[in-house]
């Protein structure tokens, strides 16, 4: 049994951050769950566009207020505490967070994020086979 | 893309209850994620033994307190908000919930959880392949 506490993680090396956005690992590849689980910042105010091509994700809010735009339809849709959205199709998303709190996300990922991914220009991370084409 | 709603689902068959337990599955296995994902309410004052041997998973506290322990070793381990296990050895466990407010948890399967499973009397989930014994 694997037990971790987010507070004892957040100021560690599982915890990464990028422009505007921070996400705590709690569990990464090689805990062998076959998924990966993260808990994720994204900064009050900001807005990022994420095209996991080779991963499904799903994002489950625990706190703030924002939007998705699934970029394949156009269709926005309303984030707030309790609503989750799904990467069933590796779709092409932009999400943002509302001024006045950060957006506070329980993430999925599978296959399991190794904690070496930093988001490439195309908005993906790597398949866990870097070889592999983009 | 899948967006869901968590007040949505809560008076929906999405929404299972056993003894002193609900579970919202807000991912299933026929979503094609690879893992299903839902929110678990553990009654206030509630004990559970459960033992999933054909499952891994992993639980988050988003909010009450009690404690977890481990059946193999013994060890207990407190739960809090911000607290993850995962049981990455289909470790047979009993999780109680402190009297005072139910224990929020945002659940992890895999392999993902059909929706059609109900704890047997060894505390486990049928496998995916219903066939195989337990």
């Amino acid at each position: 049994m694997i037990v971790r506490d987010f507070e004892q993680l957040k100021n560690t090396d599982r915890t990464v951050s990028d422009a505007n956005w921070t996400s705590v690992r709690m569990l990464l590849a090689d805990d062998g769950m076959g998924f990966s689980f993260h808990i994720t910042f994204l900064d009050a105010g900001s807005e990022h566009t994420f095209h996991y091509k080779h991963h499904f994700e799903s994002v489950y809010c625990m706190s703030g207020t924002g939007s998705i735009t699934d970029l394949a339809t156009g269709e926005t849709h309303e984030i707030r505490p309790g609503v989750m959205y799904a990467l069933d199709k590796h779709d092409k998303h932009t999400v943002r967070a509302d001024a006045g709190a950060d957006l506070v996300m329980a993430c999925v990922f599978n296959p399991p994020v190794t904690g070496k991914e930093v988001h490439r220009e195309d908005g993906s991370y790597a398949p866990a086979d870097a070889a592999e084409s983009a």
